[in-house]
């Protein structure tokens, strides 16, 4: 572990595993830092008899829960979650956030939005002043023409993610494509969330600008 | 055709499809009032020798062109239509719309935004002085009990609408699900439209409200 920035990733993902209580429901997100943070959260399984649920955001990570020994559950039998954990893109401030890199975006939403906490594991590299990644964007395959002019209209460069070890575009775990969308400084978060998300053919864009009461940012290697 | 409704809606389709000028891209709405138009169009492209193409906003709209003889492009290669002609399931006085009793108002909403016009053909039974319809929502399988709690918190009752001759709920063409959301009389259609979109794990709704400008109503046998 002499990479500093693995390290901290570690160290976030373990803080966050360690504010899990007994009996809770967990949503886990997706990527590099909430892995630490399953793997302790496994740990704590083994050794304290810790008794939990997950809500798992990806197929990648309903994969790794079964190999760290986590028990899952479903938003149709738990659709409240005591608590999530994620990571994220780019944080700013305010605690808004730009997730999406992993095409996982969508359920993440859904399940921080279920979530009465809502924990965000980054790396310092990820804190910026202010949002400026390209947004990602999940769409019905059906309106792909249609959206990126719509995105256009609103100021956007539209890039469709095309696969690596896959030909043409990337196929998300809900069966759409994902656009990402590079705005420029985002000046208002918040109301270019809602903008996106009003266009048809829209699933889901990786602005989270609506959760930040809730929202707790853990910066690893920074106490 | 001795039934009225009937007449009404084939009056209405024919007017509609003697609307569309040669060379244009024709968005094609789903439902029985739309097979009219869709018919009249066909023999249109096969007496006037009228070039035109449509978009399909379902399956079922696709086999039918093929029927009729309709040649289709998609939204990629014609992100912008010059019409589209559709049903409606209510039709309020501002001409806002509830739309999605035959699953397909995803795909239309894409196909009518497009548009730089939009034709809406409907007997007069679907007119109403408020709307008050449930509200059609695609939502992703996996937020099904998230979208449903967030739905009650905005004063709804929504419904899981299932299948007949298919067990469990309905499947969309996109591959999703949809709940249709009682809100008993809709005050304001355009904020409960933009609210419902906002849930994270909405896929679409069927609250037609921000289209108004371009739409032109034709109401079957009567001019």
């Amino acid at each position: 572990m002499s990479d500093p920035v693995v390290a901290a990733k570690k160290d976030a993902g373990i803080r966050a595993a360690n504010m899990v209580k007994d009996g809770m429901i967990v949503g886990l997100g997706t990527g590099s830092t909430v892995f630490f943070a399953m793997e302790r959260l496994g740990e704590r399984i083994k050794t304290e008899g810790l008794r939990i649920y997950g809500v798992p955001t990806s197929n990648q990570t309903a994969m790794r829960a079964e190999e760290y020994g986590i028990p899952l559950t479903t938003l149709t039998l738990h659709p409240k979650l005591d608590i999530a954990i994620d990571g994220a893109d780019q944080v700013d401030p305010k605690k808004q956030l730009i997730k999406g890199r992993g095409a996982a975006h969508v359920r993440e939403k859904i399940v921080a939005d279920a979530a009465k906490q809502f924990v965000v594991v980054i790396d310092s590299g990820k804190e910026v002043t202010g949002l400026d990644a390209a947004v990602p964007i999940e769409i019905l395959p059906f309106a792909y023409g249609s959206v990126a002019k719509k995105l256009q209209e609103l100021g956007g460069e539209p890039v469709m993610r095309n696969g690596v070890k896959k030909d043409g575009p990337v196929i998300s775990d809900n069966g759409n494509y994902v656009i990402d969308c590079s705005f420029g400084a985002i000046t208002d978060p918040s109301a270019l969330e809602a903008a996106i998300n009003n266009i048809p053919g829209v699933v889901g864009n990786g602005i989270f600008a609506s959760m930040t009461e809730k929202t707790i940012v853990i910066v690893g290697g920074r106490s």
